[in-house]
Order: structure tokens, then C-alpha cells, then sequence
């Protein structure tokens, strides 16, 4: 019997960025599902991963080169310092708008029903352990399984 | 009764980034889907709300740094002048191949009925008011407006 | 007749991107689509188009500026050599994870019946010619093309 007719179920991200505009994107997709009744689940991949590490979640910065959008001048956006400088201004304007910081953006996910999956492959790539990780991660799984989890009406994958 | 059987009906793009190539991914996106017949619609969210801003849209740069494929030996794509002349390059070609400019391209979306909707998280977030964007946007939309627009049979999204 | 429920019937991929580890998140994910016996097809557009393009395939690079979750200081990361050592250091951690290099990645992908698309415009636009590609590759196609590729049921579609 098909009865969904359309309805969003369930949101699957995958976090393959460590930027902190990439990751604040997700956590905010995450989130905002979660407000709509919608479940929610992120697969950290690739650079996405370090946003679950216990060591590097809460320096993740903003990227200003590469990023033209951020109006600094090439040259000015690699000298050193000025990442530090747009990732405080970005911090700034987010706390503003009472966006949580990242360790605290992950419990509230967490506590909120969103499930953190963390790549298999690319936990052997980077040499990371279960132990590094933000003890809220659900598991460490494979893309395999990450599609297994995706199955089902009203599921949408985004890949960030 | 379920008769959608799979028919494509909407295309939901998130537009995330500022950077050129990226704001024409999602436009070619959004307007190949309306020349078969796919409803479109654009979320410009963080650095994408650069893309309908009426003082940005038309100083829209490609990523030379960061940007290996760009095959700019990354010192070189770091020089103040080479993202500018990358950008100028891109622009030719696309005007080559008929591809409209940016202001161009926002009013031929906007007149074959692609919805165009602004972050209010990110209009926030930058201080960016109404009257600053592209007169053609419908709305600025939460992210929860963002979902209840994205159900229904047959929608897809994209995170650009 | 609805009969899908959901489940997973193909994986539609757009590779936007010749960044090496946005070109492995695309393949692996299209692989680990094939090994759960789902479909994947791939759609190389703009500078995703590299990762096909016969003399650019094998010169694919890490992107060190503009990422900052690389963890070297940006100036650092500017300088000449230090992409090229991030990509062989890339290369030596997936070798020891037994990912396949991005030539013998191809053969695999297609071996396992992964359609290949180039994007029609962006050859354009890159004056690349069908001879350029990677002779595993299916066909030169529209966007349009693509949409009506991705119907059909338990079809899922990415931005990479």
C-alpha cells in the first residue's frame, strides 16, 4: 500500500567538508528537519569527518581563500591570520543570531534524535579511532550500510 | 492513489556557494529542468545569497585557489589579478556558448517560474535585508519553509 | 501498481568538481551504490569533467588552499608543491586502504556497469572533444538528458 504521497521522512546528509560554512550548513539542514518532525541523519566523510573529532571540531575554520565570496582579496586571504580573522567574524555573527557553536550544535542534534554516522573508509584513510570521535557518533559504518539506512519513503539524500 | 511512477516533477536547489561556477551550476540546473518541464525552485542560502544580492550578483568570481582543476599553479592562482582573469575567462566562454550573464540568467529563471527564496538564516547572519536582494526573489523562507516546499511526489534536492 | 517502498534503485551523481577528494567521494559512493546491487550513473559537468578528461585524469590534485581542514597554515598551503604533496600523500593513504588510483578507479566503475556521462555544455565551454575522454565514457549528453535519466522510481540524486 502506498500511502506517503510525498511526505519527507527522513533527511540523510553527507558532511564531506571541514569547513565551518559547510558543517554549520548541514547541522542547520539537520536541525531544521528535526524542527519539521523530520528525521535526520548525518554520514561524516572525506574532511567532513573532523567535525566529529574530538580534537579538531572546534577549530574548524572558515575557508577565505578559494571562497571569493568572502570579498578579501586573494592575496590578503592567504596571508596568515586572516582565516582566523573571517572564522572569528563568522563565530561572531553566528552567536549573534543564536547559532550554537559546534561541540554544542552536536549534543543538540543529538539529544534532538539525529543520528551521526561516521565513514568507515575514511577513518582508515585519516588512521582515526572510535575513541577520537565525539562520543555522541552513533557508529562507524560503511557507505554500504550508510545506503541501507537510506532505504525507505520519503527519504532525501544531500551531499554536502 | 499512487500514480507518480517516478515522473521528475521538482527540482529543490540549495545554493550554499557565492563562487561562479557553482551559482551556474545551479542556474543551468534549475533551467534545464524547466525546459523539460520540471518545476524548479532555488534556495540561496550563506555565500549562494551573494548570487541575488543587487551589489554582488555581477562581481561573482571563480575559485582559482583551491581550485586545483583550474591547472593555475596555486601561487600564481593566489597573485591579485589571476582570479580575475580566470573569472574574465570563464565569462567569455560562457558568452561563447550562449550562456546569459548572471543578471541575465536571474531574470530568465525568474520569468519561466523558478521560485527564488533567500536563507533567513543567512540574511541574518550577514545583515542582508529584502530590499538589498534581486527584485525577482519571492520570499525570504526558513529553512522548515525550505521542507514543507519540498514535499510532494517526484520532488528532488540538491545541495550546490 | 506501487511496489517500490522505497527501495534504492539508482544512484545519480553529479560530479561537479576535479578536486581528487571530491572525484573519490563520487566514485566511491557510486561504487558502494554497485556493490549493494544498486545502479549509478555519473554526470561529469564543469570541472568534474577532468576526472575524464584522458590528459587530465591522472594529474587530479588535493585542494590545500581554500581547505582549511587540511591543517596547513594558508600561506603554507600556497606554496608551490605543497598541493602536490598533499595529493601524494593522499594517494599513499588511500593505496594503503586499497582504493584503486583514478584510472584503474574508471575501468572499475565501468567494468561494474556505471554509466558515464560527460555534460554537453561543459565540453563546450572547455572545447573538450568526445576523443579527450576516457573511451569508457557512455556519451556526451544535456542536462536535460540527465533529468530524463533520473526517472523512475528509487531514484536518488547527488551534488558533488
Amino acid at each position: 500500500m502506498h500511502e506517503n504521497n510525498g511526505v519527507i521522512k527522513k533527511m540523510m546528509i553527507i558532511l564531506s567538508k571541514g569547513t565551518l560554512e559547510n558543517v554549520y550548513a548541514a547541522f542547520v539542514l539537520a536541525n531544521g528537519a528535526r524542527m519539521e518532525g523530520i528525521d535526520a541523519e548525518i554520514f561524516f566523510t572525506f574532511f567532513g569527518l573532523e567535525a566529529v573529532h574530538k580534537k579538531k571540531l572546534e577549530h574548524l575554520h572558515v575557508a577565505t581563500v578559494g571562497n571569493p565570496a568572502m570579498h578579501l582579496p586573494t592575496m590578503l586571504g592567504g596571508l596568515p591570520g586572516m582565516e582566523a580573522l573571517a572564522t572569528s567574524m563568522m563565530k561572531k555573527e553566528m552567536e549573534k543570531i543564536d547559532m550554537p557553536e559546534i561541540p554544542e550544535f552536536l549534543d543538540i542534534l543529538s539529544a534532538s534524535g539525529v543520528k551521526l554516522w561516521a565513514c568507515k573508509l575514511a577513518m582508515d584513510m585519516f588512521h582515526y579511532k572510535k575513541e577520537d570521535l565525539y562520543e555522541g557518533v552513533d557508529d562507524v559504518i560503511t557507505v554500504g550500510d550508510f545506503y541501507k539506512e537510506s532505504a525507505g519513503e520519503g527519504v532525501h539524500m544531500l551531499f554536502v
